[in-house]
């Protein structure tokens, strides 16, 4: 566990590098810069503001299945991480879920009004695509085409646009389970399976990716939704019991705490076996997911 | 000029043919369909209501220069509307325009609410990726990449965002000029140079898309502003003076009502010389331009 730990800070502090490389500051304003200073600060703020780096850390991991040399992925990872910090500066508008803070700072449009942080999440979206599709790689077209599927109105969005329509309903398993699978598990297969398509991966070791990613994500989502109800802010870096504020519906709401646990549990215990499919890197994929479950212990 | 609307009505027609078959409607609910409905209604409200199709007009005249068959770009053509639709609705939105009516009917957010707004603009970019990398097409990164730079922080993002800033600000040429090149003039452009990358032109026909497209951009923001003005609600769809109520920075504003029509007449000028480059779609491109000028006649 602690080789992966190891592992896991080398990965995020290449991302870390990388997003810095793609998205420096203009020295000067426009009309002298072509980019709006008070644009790319706002992109900046939220890109770089730390958290785990967790997607595009699994899509250096899958690429690293069959490839030594991580550089020629990193515009990738970066992009998909660019698609994060977009996703959330939406989510948290005031017409959202009208969230004040994000990782103990001032959400986007708290810093930057709401205007700015619309089009800094636009912006960081467009950037995504712009990365991936300058990065030059062999697979890259067909590695976007797989993230932008997940990303969008069958993936990430359609499970933002459920999760708000159904706040204030009573809780559906068969409604949170669909949500969870595209809100969260979506953008947690996307990186996988791009990361795998451009290292050339075969089918079998896409499917496998297929599998742990959705595993991963409903593993993720629940443990989140089991700190929400019994988590510190200083866990959590939220203000405790935010979901029942907004009426959202969760899974320990749908099932019930114990039942929740379980299930967080059988997830990782999916992921653990799908990991068996990603050869050499199999032990890093297997104590990711194992790593989860110590958030709710 | 008359052989002139009647290829660019069969061009839009094409375009409006395959926006519906790239946007079906859900026919049930989620969660047994892959999209929520509320969602599919929104992107399809925006994206299927009229509209003259100038972009995607413009990406298949230019694929057209070296192929007879246009149906391989219409997915394009498709994307590229899908861009502009989403930043309509964007840019409507309360904390930006706050504009009640696009076309004569009400905006997104005020037919369904501004977290789906929101949402829809968002799929609606994201949709315009995923149709242009699943197009097939051999040269369809390259063609898309000019598209994400085009639509992007250092251009048509870039606009908007200093659009907003310079409200209620004195004008000034130099900014006004910033603004008019990326917020209108760089989504012009994309089309043009994106539908000659498609068909394989060289770098003598993508600098003469390049012109085309700016001085293109120039005349009709020009002539917007000018309308905005001058003209009655008939003629522009939305109410007169909203320029000024919202302290926008226009052309007329900076330079004067009198050098402003000559600006936009160069403007044409300059599009109608580049149009030459063209080859044996001079002739539309040419006619294309020329008809700007009718609407401040």
């Amino acid at each position: 566990m602690s080789g992966f730990k190891a592992r896991y800070d080398e990965y995020a502090a290449q991302v870390e590098l990388e997003l810095e490389r793609l998205l420096p500051l203009p020295r000067e304003d426009w009309p002298e810069s072509s980019r709006p200073k008070a644009l790319a600060q706002a992109m900046r703020y939220s890109l770089l503001s730390g958290g785990k780096r967790l997607r595009p850390v699994l899509l250096l991991a899958a690429y690293r299945t069959l490839r030594e040399d991580l550089a020629p992925a990193l515009p990738f990872a970066a992009a998909v991480e660019m698609i994060h910090a977009y996703s959330l500066i939406h989510d948290d508008l005031p017409a959202m879920d009208n969230d004040d803070l994000r990782r103990g700072q001032p959400t986007s449009h708290r810093a930057f009004g709401e205007a700015t942080a619309i089009l800094a999440g636009d912006a960081l979206l467009n950037l995504a695509f712009e990365t991936m599709l300058g990065s030059g790689l062999p697979r890259a077209c067909q590695a976007a085409r797989i993230i932008a599927e997940k990303a969008g109105a069958q993936g990430m969005i359609a499970g933002q646009m459920a999760d708000i329509l159904s706040e204030g309903r009573s809780p559906d398993p068969a409604l949170v389970r669909y949500i969870h699978l595209r809100k969260t598990a979506c953008l947690l297969t996307a990186p996988v399976m791009a990361g795998l398509t451009l290292s050339d991966a075969g089918q079998g070791m896409l499917e496998a990716g297929e599998t742990y990613g959705r595993e991963l994500g409903l593993a993720f989502q629940i443990t989140d939704d089991l700190l929400d109800l019994s988590g510190t802010p200083e866990q959590t870096g939220k203000s405790g019991g935010r979901d029942a504020a907004l009426g959202k519906m969760t899974w320990p709401a749908a099932v019930g705490f114990d039942k929740a646990r379980a299930d967080a549990s059988a997830a990782v215990d999916k992921a653990v076996l799908a990991a068996e499919g990603f050869g050499h890197q199999a032990p890093f994929f297997r104590s990711l997911a194992l790593s989860l479950l110590e958030r709710v212990r």
